[in-house]
């Protein structure tokens, strides 16, 4: 296999082309990883998410790492780390256009919303809906390829 | 979707039949996510890296959390969260049984090596090759399960 550190550019493209990643926060000195459903814009991944243990450890620290992988022919694969700083997007501040360019992404694909949660038709608001509108700033990003 | 919570049972199952997971370590407040290819064994996960920013992380602080995930039919997919406690293996100390039982497992596996790494043909002793040999004492599990 070969081996090669990916330019910002590149890492850059496989956030765009991806929607699926993992998301690690962390609470004093305990990490914690979950997957979770992003559209990326403007160098922010944007994220719907219900309230839960997740969301309640990046409100107390908004420090957090992003993987998203992707396989090419073979044996081949890509993998990019963004650090980066959870942002929480409430209705009432604005944020309407990031809201729904997120909402237009992210439910083009049938399997993106939370689990346990009916998909809303309609992007949720935070008056009406418990869900959670939430933005990672990417502050650093580093990735690797391997090839065959 | 239906959504329910997976029994400690299922969870160890889960993590039984992957090889691949995501790693999160923390340092200070910042957490930090990668790839990596693991055996599960006797309520811990075992693993060879090569020396790198995540060794030099979890040895300053040992906790971590693993995420794995695989896919059912359909939409349908299962989710496992392992808070453990890293812990290190060299040679010299012995575990000789659990590094040949990982070695076995995992390198049955054609492309779970350590990207920029040559496959060795035997297990690495810490004499003569940088291979960190690890396992993770799985201390909390939890998982979810959605089907259609």
């Amino acid at each position: 296999m070969l081996v090669r550190t990916l330019s910002a550019l590149e890492c850059t493209k496989l956030l765009t082309a991806n929607r699926i990643g993992r998301l690690a926060c962390a609470k004093d000195r305990q990490p914690y990883v979950v997957p979770f459903y992003y559209a990326h814009a403007d160098n922010h991944l944007y994220a719907f998410s219900m309230p839960g243990k997740k969301i309640e450890w990046m409100r107390a620290n908004p420090l957090v790492s992003v993987q998203v992988d992707e396989h090419g022919q073979g044996r081949g694969w890509r993998s990019v780390v963004a650090d980066g700083r959870y942002e929480e997007l409430p209705d009432r501040i604005g944020h309407k256009l990031e809201r729904d360019h997120a909402w237009s992404v992210l439910s083009k694909h049938t399997d993106w919303w939370e689990p346990g949660a009916l998909k809303p038709v309609l992007p949720p608001v935070s008056d009406s809906a418990p869900h959670v509108f939430f933005r990672i700033l990417i502050e650093q990003v580093s990735g690797r390829e391997a090839s065959e």
